[in-house]
């Protein structure tokens, strides 16, 4: 078998097209043919060595739709010509707390699919069969990449702690905001939609946003002050902080699922008083993906995406790096 | 009637012995005649100010244990000669979102007890007949009075978000965190003890830590990397965020009830990577401390008090303030 990949050989470099030898199938192991592969801000964050974990040469893409064509001896449940799915994290333990618990999102070992393990941007990939998601039937997998990573990165904070009758706010209008505001409207919330860009305050009322407003306008967040039961944000730039804890109601949360690098000052005050929490997930287990992935399919919550064939994967980069992608880039594998 | 009060007439002043007019018995209020009135340390933040929020003349004192001397015309389910406490609220709407689903402390329009309103220590007190809770009878009532403020402060965290098998550290052995570690322990929970005060160690032991370790101790500290569940901090003083937080579990909560006053500056990735949650509480509702007392009775859950007679109330702050207190003075009423 030929297996080919785009490789990144070492930090801010273009990738390079390259033969590979993924060597045998381990016991535990899927292999699955890659028909398409969502393109997310942490390939950027990894190949460009942002958090200080990458490892070189990568193999990144980490949202992943293919069909199964290999599985290991000891891999349940899952059988060859299905459809498929694998997201940020592609194995994990399977015997800590967490893992026996149904938080295998939170495992020591968790392995992420583009450190240190061989990611999606690829004819073929491998993960844990436990990490190797069947999609329902009815969703539309040429367009269900990014829910397995931006996806179930927004929905895991609503499926923890939303009602429909909450009053949700998304920060941030990207690749993961635009889903947020998707999936919030769709569990039936309230949605107020926050984006520094003029240019998209009416694509997110179309996502399905009740709200649009600046997240630079301190003046106009203030005023919302005790309205908001959950807000997530998406970004990793600094905000005003403390007028965004002010919308929350008395029991409100922030939910952060973007990385923000700079620390975020956090006033014991305005937590005491509201009894407020500020809180932080990443992605989610292999339980909540398929949850997510259900909800997707009977609520049509798909990203907007823009296509791009895997052998023009460095020009995805750079329109992605742009910040001009609306919303999330998908690469349709052509090897 | 004659009703006396001590009264600080502006701020970091002596309180001085007066005799007072409550004026007519509001429709909704209760009249108590103080016999206990525990002293917090808010109400040394309150008598000097330090939260910018003080009214003069000011009568402090909330932690009130007395029995009912009248009742106002449209009072509900309290009779004359009841043994009831008053705590950090004396009224709130009662009509708000807040107050109709049984968070009343949290109604925007919440009345402190020490702030535009006459506190504890005096012969008389008066409150909403809502935020008049009686005693159980088999509550040592000379001792109970810390329970109304500290202890809710401290049980409430606990009735939110601890269960028995859970492991907990409570941060900041005084009279918060004293009566913390004994309602964890009664909990049923692991717990641990964090102080600055190596002359604590062995106290925080008989209270029921399992263990006990300086808060200053950033090394032992990163030992205990994902252990806590639950982290319970009563200090006003900067820690080790960092190390702090990295000490919780996933899924692990640090929770403020101290009133730090410098921002607490924190990691996103430390939040997301184990979904972790930040959030604070202030005091609780009606239910919440009817439902603590229960506890405290069933548990024989009771502060470790020094008492001083009400006439030497300014010794009392002194001691307070002196940071010698072991672990919380409640001031015997002796008009």
């Amino acid at each position: 078998m030929d297996y080919k990949a785009w490789v990144a050989k070492s930090a801010k470099q273009p990738l390079v097209l390259e033969t590979i030898d993924l060597g045998p199938l381990g016991a535990e192991e899927v292999e699955v043919v890659v028909e398409y592969c969502g393109l997310c801000h942490s390939d950027v964050s990894v190949l460009n060595n942002e958090w200080g974990i990458s490892h070189y040469p990568a193999i990144l893409g980490h949202e992943v739709v293919g069909r199964i064509t290999a599985i290991g001896s000891n891999a349940k449940g899952l059988s060859v010509g299905q459809r498929v799915g694998i997201g940020w994290n592609s194995e994990s333990c399977m015997y800590c707390k967490q893992c026996l618990s149904g938080s295998q999102h939170l495992c020591s070992q968790a392995q992420p699919t583009i450190v240190g393990h061989r990611g999606g941007f690829a004819s073929h990939i491998r993960a844990h069969w436990a990490w190797t998601i069947p999609l329902p039937e009815k969703l539309n997998f040429a367009e269900a990449g990014p829910l397995l990573c931006g996806g179930i990165t927004v929905f895991n904070p609503l499926a923890m702690y939303a009602k429909p009758t909450d009053r949700v706010g998304i920060i941030g209008i990207g690749g993961l905001g635009h889903l947020a505001v998707k999936f919030a409207a769709a569990y039936g919330c309230d949605v107020t939609a926050f984006t520094s860009s003029q240019s998209k305050f009416e694509e997110a009322k179309g996502f399905g946003a009740n709200d649009v407003l600046s997240s630079k306008d301190s003046v106009a967040i203030k005023k919302l002050a005790g309205r908001f039961d959950l807000l997530i944000s998406t970004v990793n730039v600094k905000l005003d902080w403390d007028a965004m804890i002010g919308t929350l109601a008395p029991n409100g949360r922030l939910h952060i699922v973007g990385a923000v690098l700079e620390p975020i000052p956090v006033s014991a005050f305005s937590l005491i008083m509201g009894q407020r929490s500020i809180s932080g997930s990443p992605t989610g287990s292999p339980t909540n993906i398929e949850s997510m992935l259900d909800f997707a399919a009977r609520h049509n919550v798909l990203p907007q995406t823009e296509h791009f064939p895997m052998s023009k994967i460095n020009e995805a980069f750079a329109r992605l790096e742009s910040g001009q992608a609306r919303y999330r880039i998908v690469l349709d594998a052509d090897f």
